[in-house]
């Protein structure tokens, strides 16, 4: 079952968003046996979007759109496709009252483009937006299914689950299909490729391997599809396993694992918390631990200190050692680490100091020199990182190393 | 003059990566006046690839890919290459020489698979790549342009523009283009729209007019193209000035603005300093500050306290106030500012505390329920914010209305 995704509007056209939705729409696809074989960004415009459609049914059974139908003015999609599927428009009393009480709800005053939005293709089946007020609208033509959706992520992404995939599910045959994803911290791209080489060339001819590698991660993606699920699923298992004993330090999860929900889990089993000093992260390190909803159960708070004066009001750093070592050396970093521990009252702090650029390097310590500390109940322990030039990709690294320290420690403990 | 932009692998078509790439080579071709009139993203296959660059060289003069141009086993695009512009993969002896220059300098060991890097196609023109092994590769054909470039963003980058534009430019005559972006916070898409839809309906027909709403932001984009690039230029800053008149409280800055440099540049212009005492934003405010290079010039360090106990000690919140009134209120957000501002020992501070989401919400404080606090030298001030249901998009809205309500305050001080 083949599906095409298209996403419409000038704004990722100038560059001015990116296209975040069709990756999503293609993992929901993907997990659900549907192969998307082409996504495309198009235009505001009635001839980008016909042209687009009719390349689109050549090639695919499901055509998923997104965009082009906001409140405001610079919108054409429901007109086209009212002309593409032979329709009109027409006023939905029913759409009308679920946008009144929306805005009733949210006490917002209603305006005329709002009201615009129960105008709905005659022929389409109105797919209901329960986070918003404009609604998805399925078309089917010469056994092909058609959606389209607004492109408010939040929107967009409830339909596709409550509306599309269901419906999808119940009305099309799929065939089966089994990925996994092993996720590795601690080795880039082309060592790890050269590491596992044997095990890859004697892969089964069925099961396809992709390398996905993201600043301070590198997934390896391991797929098969076929009639039989139980079959695929030993064969892709079997892999796994092997791949994992090959590289046991450098695995740390599964599939959409992510360190800071590793750690999150582990300090909830162990009943401990946490604290953090951060100097080059600069908050990144508390955002990511913080954007895991329920942190609060064991995150306690993080004190980010860029000057030698707050590294020693709020964390005791000693001021002989910051003028002995500087600041980007193991033993500020340790005594960030210790500091954060028993000023915040934690069983676990995490320390980062570092120069993330672009400016600040120096001949003995280079832009991308960054030290990472964990300090726990056996003491505290420092790891020296040296990375590149770019400063957010210095940051994201730093936070997921030392994410990893401590899931390393916390595993030891 | 129009461009197309195909970014090549499977991982765009599973979902398990989004395609930031496109985004940012469409921003610059649109900058350079090259008008980008499709996006595709296809799988790593040589039918794939061949169809797509058969459907694009129909549309379009100049044809950027990038992808497929790793050192691991799943790629295929340079072979594939070869086929398309009936040419071979040869040795280049001087690119195996910079390969092996660039890992000797970082002291790496060379894998084969870098090494097979130096086998390029031999009717390409080879692009210099700054930051990598991959070389970008420059092919003609019937007066189009194609470029292949590797998928690593920053390698990627470097490459368009130290090779690509500088040749586009040196090569093909492009026309002119003129656009301004008008950066809002406050008012959401639907609102602003209702607000200024006289002056939207008096527009030109020559300028084209895109909303272009982000969490917390709308952006509304004024473009026109023509020859005269004097002439345009003036016609579209006119309807910027009309725009800005309307709604001055809303503006706070016009293209790729980020209220966290506008806060940057205001406090280093005024000599002031900043810190931050982060409750529901854990951290992010922070990252959002400290993601500015230079930003230690005024930035002095933040407090992330989720429990009582931390607000107390770190930041001298009164324990009776959070008794009285709780953590999520205008009393004790504004002593978490002035509380920053006293302990971190700066000019201003600013103070976020609310229910983020997904859980912890009540009736009389519901998830969405965001004090936000700013203090300086004449005092503090506070601000309610009733957000919606999703975390990170509160956490989000909230660190930028605090940034802006710094703003605000700076610009009256």
């Amino acid at each position: 079952m083949k599906a095409e995704i298209i996403t419409i509007g000038d704004e990722l056209l100038i560059g001015q968003v990116i296209d975040s939705n069709s990756a999503w729409i293609a993992s929901r696809l993907t997990e659900n046996g549907i192969k998307v074989v082409r996504i495309t960004s198009i235009g505001d415009t009635r001839e980008e979007i016909f042209d687009a459609l009719q390349d689109a049914e050549k090639r695919a059974r499901i055509i998923i759109m997104t965009g082009g139908l906001g409140p405001t003015a610079d919108d054409i999609t429901k007109p086209t496709l009212c002309e593409y599927f032979n329709t009109k428009l027409v006023f939905s009393e029913k759409t009308l009252a679920q946008i009144t009480k929306l805005f009733e709800k949210r006490n917002f005053p209603m305006t005329e483009s709002n009201r615009m939005q129960s105008m709905l293709p005659e022929s389409a089946i109105h797919l209901n937006n329960s986070q918003g007020t404009a609604k998805g609208m399925w078309f089917e033509k010469d056994d092909k299914v058609f959606v389209s959706l607004p492109g408010v992520p939040f929107e967009m992404k409830a339909l596709i689950d409550e509306e599309v995939l269901p419906k999808l599910k119940a009305e099309l045959s799929i065939p089966a299909i089994y990925k996994r994803t092993v996720m590795t911290h601690g080795l880039g791209e082309s060592f790890l490729a050269e590491r596992i080489s044997n095990w890859e060339k004697s892969l089964p001819a069925s099961i396809k391997l992709a390398y996905l590698p993201q600043p301070g991660i590198v997934r390896m993606r391991l797929s098969a599809s076929g009639d039989d699920m139980a079959q695929i699923k030993i064969l892709v298992d079997q892999e796994i396993d092997k791949l994992c004993a090959l590289i046991p330090e450098l695995v740390f999860g599964f599939d959409e694992a992510a360190l800071e929900k590793i750690i999150g889990e582990l300090l909830l089993q162990k009943e401990k918390n946490l604290s953090l000093a951060e100097s080059c992260t600069g908050g990144y390190l508390a955002h990511l631990i913080s954007a895991v909803p329920g942190c609060s159960a064991y995150f306690e708070g993080s004190v980010t200190a860029y000057s030698y004066e707050l590294k020693e009001s709020l964390l005791g750093v000693s001021h002989a050692s910051l003028i002995e070592y500087g600041a980007v050396s193991e033993e500020v970093v340790c005594q960030m680490a210790e500091g954060a521990r028993k000023h915040l009252k934690t069983d676990y702090a995490l320390a980062t100091s570092g120069i993330a650029g672009p400016d600040g390097g120096t001949d003995e310590k280079p832009v991308g020199t960054v030290w990472i500390a964990v300090a726990g109940p056996k003491g505290s322990k420092a790891k020296l990182l040296r990375l590149g030039e770019h400063r957010f990709r210095n940051i994201r690294i730093s936070a997921l190393s030392a994410l990893n320290l401590l899931r390393e420690e916390l595993l030891k403990d």
